[in-house]
């Protein structure tokens, strides 16, 4: 028996020797270097480089160069696939309906991003309630704090997130800490862990009509792209505010952009857009949105705790068969 | 018996109704409308508008027009003044020595300021750690993500505390929900309301030997200004945090300055300086400095409850003739 091949498809910033301690010892390690979605392909069949792989290592970064794992990518992939371990707790770039077809599974990352997007989310919430970001980008153009306007304290406002998984628990305990005035969450169903005073509300019309702070912390799929439209907008109270860390098509930005416009809304913070790296010019126009560039899990510690799980996944997949991680969709 | 004279030095913004609630029936309420210091000396005398004056509103908003509360107004205060109930929770703008020595009480709002200060403290350090501020400045720049420093998870550092009144208790507890690695604490004595998992520190070099990140929460006076140095920076690891939202003189500014032109410091994030409103323009030439207009307080609920607490001390006087938060140094 030969041994396996297992491709890293996209970045490893800093888990190097725990990719060799890893994987090294009992799996054939191959960079994807490719620079076009064609030499990708190619490079699947005959005496190419990823042929007869096994397992990926998959990273959004890959993404630049050979594109996303959609339906074709899938499709052109060697019946030696078995496992595309993705680092990420979003896998929106992954047609797991195509995998399941072809009996390849997928993990993901959940937990190793839970505090670096919590605290992101955090971060944006602190900004928007207290127009800090107003205020640095005020003194930096020598206004001090001439024309701020009145801000809020986190115990004066209640605060809903859309969507309690890992994420939403670690920013509900932080939110919860400052404290806010009273947390509510809407989910499919209550969460098991969630703490007790963390109400679920179990429709998102009422979830809206309750918060002041509205944080969306759900995944990116059919049922959730445009969830937050201009109706469910309009549904929060006047002076509201909108944190997003998820994916930037959960919200329509049209009617976020209109609700800015009219001062329905108080204030955004938005760590996600629907077309990234390209951000809507009209939002930065906007003096009450703070705006950070998608880097909820970017820290050292993260990245390499997320880099770590990927891997480990993989390691999961080879001794068991079944990656840890293994997405909720794919278990039967 | 006449009514006693009550004159409001300085803003009130919110508590317009409170003041007339508390203290319109009772006194005789006069605002200070002077725009300079000769004409406010002058309206203290003879038949002025502040003649006869028994109890003072102080905001240090009045110190644009008639100059701090130094031992030279002081001195020109008449023999009817016995209070100056001072809102913020700093009163480094008041000369309390002068004021003992002609019998005049001084109070401040300690408590009120608690959360907005905190609040504040909380958004530097996640801005600090986090190179958020940066990233905000990148985007806006459409540089999106390149070219930022690594940044840090609030779990990977330990955070010093120097000075645990009521703000450093409140911020305390912030942190610890992050939750950051380990909290320690300097103070005069062991604070008795400290929660059990904040670290007592006997000195300051222990403190400084021991955490990744020193927040300032001292008040400023004759035994704290310039109490962060060269020596206590150079004290810090490599590659710590420093944050300041008490007042601008505790640290040595050209000492902070040196610390991050050469490295020693990862990040600082500053809501106070020490010529404010003044920035000196070398701290907004680095990328890694998150710089706030002294907004510390700045929420309305937090300003409406400072303006309650410093009339009910005023409403305190003229029942009691102690206001609840006399200044600790006048108590005896």
């Amino acid at each position: 028996m030969s041994t396996p091949k297992v491709v890293i498809c996209g970045d490893i910033v800093w888990a190097h020797d725990e990719l060799k301690e890893m994987l090294g010892s009992t799996t054939n390690i191959v960079l994807m270097d490719c620079q076009t979605r064609a030499q990708f392909f190619e490079n699947l069949t005959g005496s190419g480089k990823y042929a007869n792989v096994v397992g990926f290592y998959r990273h959004n970064s890959s993404a630049d160069r050979i594109g996303i794992f959609d339906a074709e990518l899938i499709s052109k992939l060697p019946d030696s696939c078995k496992a595309i371990c993705h680092n990420g707790a979003g896998y929106d770039q992954i047609d797991v309906k195509a995998c399941k077809q072809r009996g390849i599974i997928v993990s993901n990352t959940p937990g190793a991003v839970d505090e670096g997007t919590a605290t992101t989310a955090l971060y944006l919430l602190l900004s928007a309630l207290r127009q800090f970001s107003i205020a640095e980008r005020n003194l930096r153009a020598l206004k001090w704090k001439s024309g701020l306007p009145p801000a809020h304290d986190p115990s004066a406002m209640t605060l809903g997130l859309l969507g309690m998984g890992g994420i939403g628990v670690y920013f509900a305990k932080m939110a919860h800490a400052l404290p806010m005035k009273k947390i509510y969450y809407h989910n499919r169903s209550p969460k098991k862990d969630a703490p007790e005073w963390a109400e679920y509300v179990p429709t998102l019309d009422e979830l809206l009509e309750k918060c002041d702070v509205l944080s969306v912390h759900c995944p990116l799929n059919e049922h959730t792209v445009g969830l937050v439209g201009e109706a469910q907008i309009r549904k929060l109270r006047k002076g509201s505010i909108i944190i997003n860390t998820a994916r930037g098509k959960v919200i329509d930005e049209a009617a976020l952009i209109r609700a800015l416009e009219d001062g329905h809304l108080y204030a955004a913070g938005l760590d996600v857009y629907p077309d990234e790296p390209n951000v809507n010019p009209r939002l930065m126009e906007f003096r009450n949105v703070t705006l950070l560039p998608h880097m909820g899990t970017e820290t050292e510690e993260s990245q390499r705790a997320m880099e770590v799980r990927a891997l480990q996944n993989l390691v999961d997949y080879f001794q068991t068969g079944k990656p840890r991680d293994l997405l909720a969709e794919l278990r039967s």
